[in-house]
């Protein structure tokens, strides 16, 4: 049996308010491919197919046409299951009615767990979808308080889940947990959404070690826990900045009786990368005319320690998909200027003479000059000695 | 080939803003168990599956509840198209994955007609199901301005769409159609939400006549038009107080090649009732008392002529569901003042009287009715002599 592993596709994610349809659509285009080159028998998706419950109507859209090309183009055996950003009912509507095309949607937990047997000539193995599920959930699903079983944590939970896998009888097939969770330990970007606070959402990868491959959702790089078969495949695109070094994958799967899981990772390309570029506006312009890459989405941090008026537009009209700006260069210098009132009179006055000079394209005259001395003496007069006059200094962010 | 076809669940409606969810599964649940007594091949809905683009997840575990008895529990055939209520690409998802197992969801519109050939030991049928389509989308969808074709009308649209169901050779079997529109001459209820303004959306029935049977959905009221096989089913429910004298069914059909399709009509049990009660409160609660059916979804027209304090609080200690309230006598009160200034003092002190005898249990004293008195009469002295005292009459509709 040789799958594709894979998870948080998110489909109907905006990053920074860009929408991010045609990326995913790209970027599902090749898992197609790939699982057509790599002659899989099946597609497995760990969680968050959606980013929302109520995902926009194009992203419905876009899921039907994968799974149109995964199922009935290619023939393939596609299982998913809802994860924290899922809406377990709408994502498990007509589940049943699916299944004989070789579709497996897992929606809402139920208290019976329904071991999937997905075919291949070169042999069979089970599946064991665990769609996401709160802890409270597992106790109600599973009638715990009348049992008298403890199910206050998600690893209590996940223990609970995993007793039935364990008792199950495969008949010697090999057996795959899917699940969306957070493993302890495991290594989180700033796209994810916590699972709960304070840590009680962390569950030991040792509770799956024992499974023959172990396919997880829910962390969005590539990443294994415990051992190498207990696995996060990672989300299909970078969906924040703090994931700019990440290697996007999927994870090419064998598993067979009785041996070890053979595990490769099959890069995926993204139509526009996510990174952060960092320099003076006139360098990043300069280097722009020739990036080939200049449509990624990007994070820039101007290292410029004068005012700019209109940095944004500047470097949008080179690199049309900025979509954050950081004035590091500003916040530096606003960090450097001690708490002295010469040097913060100084460090504003000469702000001030290169935002007239750019908006008016003169230098500020005596006059004007003077008159600029007397507004900031009575600003800082009329804020009192504390050193608040740091506040007149413009803070450096300014978003999309 | 025998079916039923339905149409207008509205799955997820409320009606003045109480959930039908409970009353929708009581009905729902007559429909599943006619299908199984009538040994039927097949049913049909025949649009506006949901009230809403974007369904509450209730309704979607209902609707998926109801489609699983049907096709998993009975092994029927079950077609549906979108109406206008519905989400088009929400509805269609995972269609084809879906058509395998017995379960035809129609979304949007397609230029390729797919006509659906639905299986039966009595002999198959051709179903063509067309779901609603502004004449923008059918522009759209069939290339018609390219093409020189005019589509401005929604009977232009329409027949253009049963073209394609003429043309197609259905190599002697009865041709089904399945369509979600307004056909000139129907007639209309409260609740149905119109498909365009100023009439444009009327087509004529004489369209449809040629084809074997045309199962109609979108007027809640059952009926047919131009010819008896050209039918709305109507809705599962009474949806406003309009449908009140209604009585709501879903329709039994056998078609057969070369003969008239038979119809019968199956008449549907609401758990509660909708109608409007008509009498002075006192009257109305001592029917309630005894009243098998006080739990009916209710307006009630009370038609006493004097002030009554919370006679929406005092109705629903007998029926627990009234969901609006009108004072009819209150108005017929106000109808019948005549414009007279002296009539029109009488009306209101009378009221008044009524008023403070209920909240304070005790008659109005002679000083108490000289300060009143005082006060009317300076407000009909601000407004003027124009008639407008008749605002200091309060309006006798209240709505829960």
């Amino acid at each position: 049996m040789r799958f594709i592993h894979t998870s948080d596709w998110h489909i109907g994610r905006q990053l920074h308010n860009q929408s991010l349809l045609e990326d995913q659509a790209y970027v599902l285009d090749q898992i197609v491919t790939l699982a057509e080159q790599h002659t899989v028998d099946a597609v497995i998706i760990a969680g968050d197919i959606y980013d929302r419950s109520i995902p926009p109507a194009s992203a419905v859209a876009l899921l039907d046409e994968v799974l149109n090309r995964l199922i009935t183009e290619l023939g393939l055996q596609v299982l998913m299951i809802a994860g924290n950003h899922d809406g377990h009912e709408r994502l498990g509507f007509a589940a049943k009615q699916m299944a004989a095309s070789g579709l497996h949607i897992i929606g809402p937990l139920q208290a019976d767990l329904t071991p999937i047997r997905l075919t291949s000539s070169s042999g069979d193995a089970y599946f064991y979808p665990l769609p996401y599920a709160e802890p409270a959930t597992v106790r109600q699903v599973f009638e715990a308080d009348a049992k008298g079983l403890s199910v206050s944590s998600h690893e209590e939970a996940m223990a609970l889940l995993l007793e039935q896998v364990r008792s199950h009888d495969s008949q010697g097939l090999p057996k795959v947990v899917v699940s969306h969770c957070f493993l302890d330990g495991g290594s989180e970007s700033e796209s994810e959404r916590p699972l709960s606070i304070g840590g009680a959402d962390k569950i030991s990868p040792r509770l799956f070690s024992e499974f023959d491959y172990v396919a997880l959702g829910h962390l969005h790089g590539p990443q294994y826990k415990g051992s190498e078969h207990v696995r996060y495949s990672g989300s299909i695109l970078k969906y924040s900045f703090s994931e700019q070094h990440q290697h996007k994958s999927v994870t090419l799967v064998d598993v067979t009786a009785h041996t070890p899981a053979q595990i490769q990772l099959l890069p995926l390309t993204a139509l526009r990368d996510v990174r952060i570029i960092e320099g003076e506006l006139a360098h990043l312009l300069d280097l722009g005319k020739t990036d080939a890459k200049r449509e990624d989405y990007l994070m820039v941090r101007l290292l410029d320690k004068h005012a700019i008026l209109d940095a944004m537009g500047k470097l949008r009209s080179v690199y049309p998909n900025v979509l954050h700006l950081e004035r590091t260069g500003l916040m530096a210098g606003e960090q450097a200027v001690a708490l002295n009132r010469d040097h913060i009179k100084k460090g504003e006055m000469a702000m001030f003479r290169d935002f007239f000079s750019q908006v008016s394209g003169e230098e500020l005259s005596d006059a004007q000059q003077a008159v600029m001395d007397e507004i900031l003496t009575k600003l800082h007069r009329d804020e009192g000695d504390s050193g608040g006059s740091t506040r007149v200094v413009a803070k450096g962010e300014q978003s999309a």
